[in-house]
């Protein structure tokens, strides 16, 4: 497969997420990096472009020099990412995808549903591809996951149990601290600080395992700190389009879970029950028998399953590589494109437009439900009602 | 300390309840098992309590006979067990209490709040305990998370997360499986099925844990079998009347789960995490530090976690010697009161009528809030408003 | 069932043994504490044991005295608990043997081979039970292993794999601490320290489990504290008589594990392991497929399993249970034989004389074997070679 | 920091080494791959070369081939990785280091004692690296162990206990299954199978940690499959250099264990438990204290553990990560002394020539041990006595 070229918005030096994106990028060698806009400040972005191995000419001093220059090249990069903060996805996002390029956004897409509309409105006109980065749902036990849900493993879905509870946030000496401060201030964060930051990830893998959107939530928001104004813990309770019901745990105060991402499915046939910091296993009991362990890497697991991972069983594998699944599904679906044929269907799970706009427009419905005492609100965005 | 007299009322041949009460009474040779009417077939109730080892004149055909039989004795029982079916809880009890027995009553207490309001006016009027058997509180870890939070180890209290979830309900072919039919069917079950059965359980344990009682809920109740009318999974989201805020999940279709009671408190100085299916382990993480494994049995912990351990660090104690607490904690309150001493304070942590009470409002009021769109309501009894 | 006439010596007061034995014997019902020589002060045992409920005339100041009150009795103790010094078991229990008594007695046995080859001379001329306390293999789900593997579900035993390795002796300060002290030195303990507390009940469970009895061993014993004779840390190569092999570790040194004592056992066509500290659950692996959760109380588990178990799937039950099966076992055993019938032969699992036996064989060769830099060494006692 | 130049022999179009080495090169973006030598037939590997994007000058027919290649060229590689057939790591691992190249050379390094030797001898002659690749002491908190011991937070290292159990050998099936049977045939595999195969990463992982070498060592090695000429599961009693003991167990027949790569190190003031499987958690338990989770990417760990963590706390890494790790350090080492500045001390931690030849000494001690009863042998090569 011929290397595609890549480039980068955001994602500066100092950054944590400009590393894991040129890790997820690079790592199954179909990428090159060859151009960027990595830094607001437009000398330093350019020198850090140089020492990255950019080319003089591609390393840019911001995105509008960037689009400039990258849509006049006959080798201009074939996918964008946007790593910029998050106030800005919504612009650059969308002068990309009109000018033709396929754009991985970093989450949220956007800071409105409204916003949220007009990017999938535009990826749709375009053509363009616009995926949002959801990356746990690149994990290869949660593709397997959905995999066995699709092919009927678990019969029809009753209930889908998610978590999104960590403790990193539980410290009141942290009411002054600013990198945890302005996350729960409707000033800088909008209208929802653990849901939008953590639950929305939770939610979205619940979605893409059950192969069922949110029709209708209802919320209870709580500030566990006096001081704050936006919630450090939700919980909503969700009814699905193909008529799963779900619960959704999401916290920044629960001191003793580091990470806590967990989705557990109930169906008629089966349960699942998976966990982000041990994501090698997969808990499985059909009904009637016993718990069973998956392993990631053995025989026998679906096509998505396979494609997503890359060593052998019993050697665990990380965020970082699920991470990449992303941009290796970009990658597969991107060439295929380019040649004319039809991509490998198991690697068409990135999340999309339609993704970012959901996840929108539920944030949106957890903070009316949470202010409104819980009541029970539609979840879809206007244009999927 | 002496060995006291005890009777039961109900636990007939066959049943499960009657030999986990028998083994609970006798296990720290507490209590003599001297009196009962075990079976509402009065000869079979009389034959077997006399191959049970009961003397022939104690050996009743039915409760009214049992309490004419013994009220006159000088021997008579120090503690009566009614372990009858559910409806018969109120009558028995109220019955036992108004002539001056201790009694310990099967859970549910009572089958409306205006009967639980009786039986706690009846207990406070004349001084006899009416204890409730919420068994699960009588695990030794579970006594120390209620040390813990009481002597501030935890700080503020902020929020609490119950769970209570099995699969043992999922399989539809069990539509007409009597044993588990009856439960769904508000003609035989009243008016909740898992909240009733097994959430309770989780609510009172975290009231325990904490040192609060609720005092609002908002209920989501569903029932994921459509041929059921009552709940098979309910979330319940909680304000206590000391500041917490709770989440409370519990199940009868988690297919995956064994029995899934767990328990977790988030303070403002460290979170807990309890599981009753590994419950010689209590997860504790003080705020800034590492996650840290506390064994029962180990040197140092509280006099309530002492005080219902039995055997030595390593070897795990599972739920009989739990439930054997709840007798032990009567055998030292009631041997106190015949002595007229002051009772170990770490023995006076079984559950009362009070409780018993509180659970029947609660369940009310998931009912309620679950019929009308998940309402937050008053979980209150009015007795205590 | 009738209840049976139970005696006890040793186990005096603020021993951790007494109770644990009173417990195991209690908890069923099946036994009657009637008779004991607590101490080897006789006033204080005599008077402990009035305290404990036995009559007056049954609690004897020493056990020479109990055996001559209790042989001339019509009502004497179906069977005798020996729980004294270890250096006086085999006095003792041959003393009662002789008299016709059945006996369950403490382990170590004897002190000696041959001691150990006179009480089982002596048991099979006398036909009375001696029974040896390897509680651990009380536990449900081990006998349920030992089940599987009779039945032949793992085909052929290739290897197995014991541990009983804790941290409790780990701390050098102890040298001086007389409660550790005394087992490391050989004046007091003997020619093994570790091997002969700990170790011994591993390679039991092992034989137990796979049907097979250890043929040679060799041994590596080390002291990692420099200021003891005897070993903290064994590790033991063996070869079974039915053909398989096997590795044990055993240590008191190994800071962090709490208790230790696991099982894998590596068979032909599946692997199972299992753990004292989790015992509800088993291990198991039937070759070619997943690993699958076995749990105690689950439906269509072995008779060995279902008479060892007492309460629902997902409730734990521990250690004092496991202890008590034996109790259970000896109690079915010892009424059918007063009752001329054949005995329940998932009762029949209780350790014996000849296991006894065994096991002080295999600590002399564990010792043996350990100072001769591991040389192979038959661990038959020389009546079974 | 500048990319080095990267070359490969062997890794060819299907193996599995191939894509891991590259990826471990790649993660990072250090090394470029620029030259290779990937088949053993000679067309099909400059085919997969050139597809893989090396220049048609630089995808080499065989290895002498690359070496005439790249010794006569300015932008040679500064690192040649050989992954070819363990037979020819000596020769050629021999030929590029005598040619001034840095070189890391896929385990076993060499066939011989003899031939470990000539190329410790060579490496430090021409003070090129020779790295061998054990590349599961690249995890973050196997590092941290390391600083942990090195900084004396155990205090002096009593006993280390070092497992490599997997089940993936034990069907009998595979008897005639070419990709299992040449592991246990002399012939094809040497002089040992499981123990040179996996034991021998158990045993590096346990000197890298301890900071001691072994000096003796005790093998009880078992053809469990009857078929077997070589050994399918040993156990090796250790003793290091440093005073330490040790027991390692490795088997390939240990049905449902995936990997089984686990260490545990106990000393005077704590132990340590970590395994393969999860290894992004720690355990450790101070002497006296509780056991506490240390997990890897959370604050104040050592140098060591923070240089080979990449993603923050709670997002697990695996193995692939863990192995970039080896070529991280190499980048780090190889880049100072180009740039003639000392390397960073935490980088520094990559097995060495000398580590190769120690494992090929403990793989004849074994096999000779094994086969003499188990009899202490001395487990250093020749040249370091």
């Amino acid at each position: 497969m011929a290397v595609l070229n890549w480039g980068m918005i955001g994602g500066g030096e100092g950054s944590q997420i400009g590393p894991a994106h040129r890790l997820g990028a690079r790592v199954d060698g179909l990428f090159d990096f060859v151009a960027g806009a990595l830094d607001h400040r437009p000398e330093a972005g350019r020198d850090y472009g140089r020492r990255l191995g950019l080319a003089a000419d591609r390393s840019y001093g911001d995105w509008r020099e960037m689009l400039e220059g990258e849509r006049a090249r006959a080798d201009r990069v074939d996918l964008v990412t946007v790593a910029t903060p998050n106030a800005t996805h919504f612009e650059i996002t969308r002068a990309f995808l009109k000018e033709g390029f396929h754009v991985l956004c970093e989450k949220p897409m956007t800071m409105t549903v409204e916003e949220g509309e007009e990017i999938v409105a535009l990826a749709r006109e375009t053509g363009r591809i616009c995926a949002v980065n959801y990356g746990y749902t690149g994990y290869s036990l949660v593709r397997h996951m959905r995999a066995m849900v699709a092919r009927g493993d678990l019969g029809r879905v009753r209930m889908v149990v998610a978590e999104f509870a960590h403790g990193h946030h539980a410290d009141a000496a942290d009411a002054d601290n600013p990198r945890v401060r302005w996350r729960y201030d409707p000033a800088q964060a909008g209208i929802s600080a653990q849901f939008a930051d953590c639950g929305i990830h939770a939610l979205h893998m619940a979605s893409f395992v059950i192969g069922q959107q949110v029709e209708r939530l209802a919320a209870d928001t709580v500030s566990c700190l006096p001081s704050r104004v936006l919630e450090d813990d939700a919980q909503v309770n969700l009814r699905f389009d193909g008529g799963a019901a779900g619960r959704l745990w999401t916290s920044s105060i629960a001191i003793g879970r580091q990470h806590g991402l967990t989705l557990q499915v109930f169906g008629e046939k089966g349960g699942l029950r998976w966990a982000q910091e041990q994501p090698n296993q997969l808990y499985w009991m059909p009904l009637g028998e016993r718990l069973q362990v998956i392993e990631r890497g053995e025989a026998g697991l679906s096509p998505e399953a396979d494609r997503s991972s890359r060593v052998t069983i019993g050697h665990a594998e990380g965020m970082p590589l699920a991470f990449a699944n992303i941009y290796k599904d970009l990658a597969e679906v991107i060439a295929a494109r380019k040649a004319g044929r039809t991509p490998d269907p198991a690697a068409d799970l990135f999340p999309r437009a339609e993704d970012g706009l959901r996840s929108m427009a539920a944030v949106h419905a957890v903070a009316a439900s949470g202010k409104a005492q819980g009541v029970w609100l539609d979840a879809r965005p206007p244009m999927f009602r």
